[in-house]
């Protein structure tokens, strides 16, 4: 039934599985800690739970030959990313690796090293996990579990039209560049974002500017006009080939903040985030749906299009 | 950067998304439901939360040309026994699906129907999930929350010498037989043994008797001796070759709960789990460290062996 049939105990996946029971995290919110059938958290009172879930995997999100412990990181980091864009605050992360055959021990080392490490930035703990061993690549899937006040999610749904739109952080150039491996998730831009606005609706740009503001219109029963002059274009689009506007609108994996907020909401938050980032306006809700950018006063639709994980 | 490089918006994984997205599960203590960058859920109050999470993957757990609706629901099933070896109550499912290349769209609905098939007789709810497509075989990695009454959850490291050893169902050929594909969690067993035990500790059988008990037994820092002749023979291997004994020891796979609990307890427990099933006592704890087996009357040691899924 298995790949490589009957193995001893202690061999191979359980030996990874072993090593990480043994440098067990442990709070008092965290009940039964990794190693047992399950693991038992119990959240703080008036504190909603989220759950964020995604996979990464070889060949998709990293090349063949990347640092496993940058691995490691990207596949904690973009569910931060998602837990960012909640307003919420990220507390367990639960890990199941699929392992090529024959993988070295300190592949799956690094990996863990690279989770282990962004964990520890955001203080977030690992409270479960499991391996197997498959006939394919190196894949990850994350999922990680966070607080935030009752009734305070920030959801995708709530843009109306007026609203600012409005972004965290210059577009473009992450693949390229490999920032995408290495980016900070925006957790505390998300929570200050929250607690001054708070926005009417916010996402994290993961596919693309244009298609993830679809995305997000569509859900809100809106649409979106653009300033083509007001898109923050990353400096790795500018040293790369291909128009820059059209890279920052679509490259995705920037894994900054979308968001919409009323104009007195957006003031509220410019005057709490003044830098590092400073929110940039790039548009309005409208109540024409589908996204149109304009340039010098003319405006034209687009269609949504970006980078979309196949 | 991705496999296929840059697909139009909406074409395979993505499909399979939204069909997830648009026949959407909602509850009252679903607050953001599937569809967003995370969900959100909120507690009753009193009860702490139990996460589990395992993957499953073509090769290891099954083999290719098993029915994907089978695929689906045990990816769902071995954690929902993880859920019932807590005592605890299933909630809400995350799933992360890795389809091999050029998947058929019928695969991924039939798997998807296999998990919600076994997720809506047990009020379980798809609450987020996402899809990859890599250049290896099929994989689905699945978390599911649930509840269980504070500070209740049922762990493995409680068992104490004099303690009786149990189990809720008979062993071994779950593989041959394909009863692994189709057994049912015993959730409601989960609960009734924490209802009226509760035991002093549990988890579900999975690799084995010998090497599910020693684990519960070294987390506990005892040992135990089993009774040979009590030990239930699953009527799927006297079908097969090889000893009975021997193989309901060691087959694996068999997702009924192995638990321990005071004479007393197991007492109580037997006065409300009068059948289907009958929790049948199957040995000791001892404060001797190791697994024995008795036979009769003489005592041997064996080392724990089982079935690593590798």
């Amino acid at each position: 039934m298995s790949a490589s049939g009957r193995t001893p105990a202690g061999a191979g996946e359980d030996a990874f599985l072993e090593r990480l029971v043994a440098a067990r995290d442990e709070a008092p919110d965290l009940i039964v800690p990794i190693g047992d059938d399950a693991a038992v958290f119990r959240p703080p009172a008036g504190m909603d739970v989220v759950v964020a879930a995604d996979a990464i995997a070889e060949g998709v999100h990293f090349f063949a030959g990347t640092d496993p412990f940058l691995i490691g990181r990207k596949a904690l980091a973009v569910n931060l990313s998602d837990i960012a864009a909640m307003g919420a605050v990220p507390r367990f992360l639960f890990a199941t690796a699929s392992l090529p055959q024959g993988f070295a021990p300190e592949f799956a080392d690094r990996v863990t090293a690279g989770l282990r490490s962004l964990a520890a930035e955001h203080g977030v703990l690992l409270a479960g996990g499991d391996t197997i061993t498959h006939d394919g690549p190196f894949g990850l899937s994350v999922t990680v579990v966070g607080y935030v006040e009752r009734d305070g999610a920030i959801r995708r749904d709530g843009a109306r039209p007026g609203d600012v739109v409005a972004v965290t952080g210059a577009l473009g150039g992450s693949l390229a560049s490999g920032r995408h491996l290495s980016f900070e998730p925006q957790l505390k831009v998300g929570r200050l974002l929250r607690a001054s606005g708070p926005p009417s609706a916010m996402m994290d740009v993961s596919d693309g500017l244009l298609l993830d503001l679809d995305r997000l219109c569509r859900r809100s029963g809106v649409g979106a006009v653009l300033e083509a002059e007001a898109i923050p274009i990353h400096a790795d689009v500018l040293a790369g080939p291909g128009d820059p506007l059209e890279r920052a609108l679509t490259d995705g994996e920037d894994f900054v903040l979308l968001f919409t907020a009323s104009p007195e909401a957006f003031g509220r938050i410019r005057a709490v985030l003044k830098d590092d980032p400073t929110p940039i306006k790039i548009g309005e809700i409208s109540t024409v749906p589908g996204i149109r950018i304009r340039t010098g006063g003319v405006e034209r639709g687009v269609e949504p299009r970006g980078y979309v994980h196949g």
